[in-house]
C-alpha cells in the first residue's frame, strides 16, 4: 500500500520507517510544509518522494497526520474533503479536539483516531527512529465513529509494528494522558528551571548531576512548541492534575517544615506503590 | 588491605564488590545491624565475614560507613574512639551534620567526609551492583580537616574505582545535593502520589505508561526509612528547593490559566538549556 504522512519528524518519520521495515507500505509520501524537513526526510530514507497534499492523498490508501494537535485540528478537515474511499489517522497527544473538529464532516468514518504510545524528548526528522513502537500501546479512539473496515486497516497496522491495542472515549483518554505523560513533562520543564535558575549563582552545580537527575530531568528536552499545542488541547485537564501534584508537593513541604517525618515517611512508603506498575 | 564496611545494603554491598573487583581489598568485613541482611551479604558474597564493630575497626585499615546519615552521625563518634592510625570514611548523602558530629574529637583528622554520587531506587544487599561506580562523581568535603595520608588514601581508592574527584566545603555539597538529587526525589514521590490518588476513580490509568512517565517516576521506588532521614538531614536547604520548585510549577499553572501560550513557550524554551548538561 502507498502511505502518505503529513509531518516527517519524530512521530511521522519513526512511522515511516516502522512501515518500511515492516513491509506494510511499498511506498511513503511526504507532506512537509519545513522546507528543510522535508530535504532531510528524503536524505535519510524516511520517505520516497515529497508531494503536495491534494497530490498525495489521491496516490495513497493510507493518511497519516503526523503534526501538532492544533495542526491535526486545522487540517483534518480539509484532508477529510479529499478522501474518496482512503483511510484516514491521525496519531496525536489529544483526542477530544481532533474527533470534534470533523464529528460532522461527511466523511467522518474515514477517520480512525489513535495515540501510539511512544516518544522520545527529541525532535524533528532526524530524531527518527527505527523499531520505534515496539511493546508499545496504542489508543484507538472513539472507534464506533469509524467505518469497521476503515478500523481494522488501522488495528492490523499496529499490531504487525508490535503494538498492543487499548480502546477508550476521547474524554477518557484525554484525562488519563494528562496523568500519564503531559504531567511528567511539566514536572521535568519545572525541574530544569529550578535547578538552572541557582546556576546562575552556583556554577558548579551540575558536576553533581546524577542519574537520578538525569532521568527526572530528561523530559525537560522536549520540543517546547509541541507541547504548548498539546497543553493548550488538553488545558482543564492537565490544569486539573497539575492542581493536585502541587498540593502533592506541599504535603512533602509541610510535612517538612513541621518536621513530621512520620507523616513524610507516610507519603513515601504511599509512593512506592507504584512498584506494583513499573517493574 | 582489610576493609570494615558498616551498612551491607545498596552502597556499602556496591563498595564492597567494588573494593574486592578491583584489587583494593583483600578482606572485606561486613558489620550490620540487621540480622538478614548480614546473612544475605554473607550469601551474596559481598563480604568476608560479619563481626562486631570493634572487632572489626581493630582488624582493618580502612572502615566505611554506608548506613543513612542520621546513623552516621550517631555511630561516627564511638567509631572514631576506636581508631589508632585506621582511616574511617562515610559516603553519605549529606556532610554539614556528620561533619559536625566529630568536629571536635580527638581522632576527626583519621575521617575523611566522602559523597560518591551513585545509587539507584533499590535497597539491601540484594541490590548491590558490580561496576557501580565507574565514571560517576565522589565529592570530598572538608579535605583540609583530614590528614593528607587518609585523604590521599580514599582519592586513590575512588580513582581506581574509576570516579573523579570534586572538592567542596559541607555547606556548599549540602545546597547542591538538595537542587541536583534530592528534589528530584521528592518530585518523583510526589509525582507517584498524584497518580495513584487518581487510579483509585481510573483503574486503567496505567495501561497508558509510557516511557516519559516510567523515567520521572522512578525514583518513587525510593527506600522511605532513607530518604526520611536525608530531607531530615538535609531539611533547610531541600525546603528552599522544595518552594522554589513549587513556585516554578506556579508559572506553568499561571501560564496555562491565563492561556497566555507565549510564556507557557518560554518557560519550557528555558527549560530546554538544560540540553547543555544533559547530553
Amino acid at each position: 500500500m502507498t502511505v502518505t504522512i503529513i509531518g516527517v519528524g519524530l512521530i511521522g518519520g519513526s512511522l515511516a520507517l516502522a512501515l518500511k521495515d515492516n513491509g506494510l507500505a511499498g511506498k511513503v509520501i511526504g507532506v512537509e510544509s519545513n522546507n528543510h524537513h522535508a530535504q532531510r526526510a528524503l536524505e535519510l530514507g524516511l520517505v520516497d518522494e515529497i508531494k503536495t497534499l491534494t497530490e498525495a492523498i489521491s496516490s495513497s490508501q493510507l493518511v497519516v497526520l503526523a503534526i501538532p494537535v492544533t495542526q491535526v485540528m486545522q487540517a483534518l478537515p480539509s484532508v477529510l474533503d479529499h478522501v474518496t474511499n482512503q483511510v484516514v489517522m491521525d496519531v496525536g497527544s489529544t483526542k477530544e479536539g481532533v474527533i470534534a473538529a470533523v464529528t460532522n464532516h461527511k466523511n467522518r468514518s474515514r477517520f480512525v483516531a489513535t495515540h501510539p504510545m511512544w516518544g522520545t524528548e527529541y525532535s524533528g526528522p532526524e530524531a527518527a527512529q527505527h523499531q520505534a513502537f515496539r511493546e508499545k500501546a496504542t489508543v484507538i479512539c472513539n472507534r464506533e465513529e469509524s467505518d469497521g473496515e476503515a478500523v481494522a486497516l488501522v488495528e492490523n497496522l499496529y499490531r504487525q509494528l508490535g503494538m498492543h491495542l487499548l480502546y477508550m472515549n476521547a474524554k477518557d483518554h484525554d484525562v488519563h494522558v494528562a496523568y500519564i505523560s503531559h504531567i511528567s513533562h511539566i514536572t521535568s520543564f519545572a525541574l530544569a528551571n529550578t535547578v538552572l535558575e541557582k546556576e546562575k549563582e552556583e556554577d558548579a552545580i551540575f558536576e553533581l548531576a546524577s542519574a537520578g537527575f538525569a532521568s527526572t530531568v530528561r523530559l525537560a528536552k522536549s520540543n517546547p512548541a509541541t507541547w504548548t499545542d498539546v497543553f493548550r488541547e488538553n488545558r482543564e485537564n492537565v490544569l486539573d492534575v497539575l492542581n493536585e501534584h502541587i498540593s502533592q508537593l506541599r504535603k512533602f513541604k509541610a510535612s517538612l517544615e513541621k518536621e513530621n517525618y512520620e507523616y513524610l515517611e507516610e507519603l513515601m512508603t504511599n509512593a512506592n506503590k507504584i512498584k506494583r506498575i513499573l517493574k
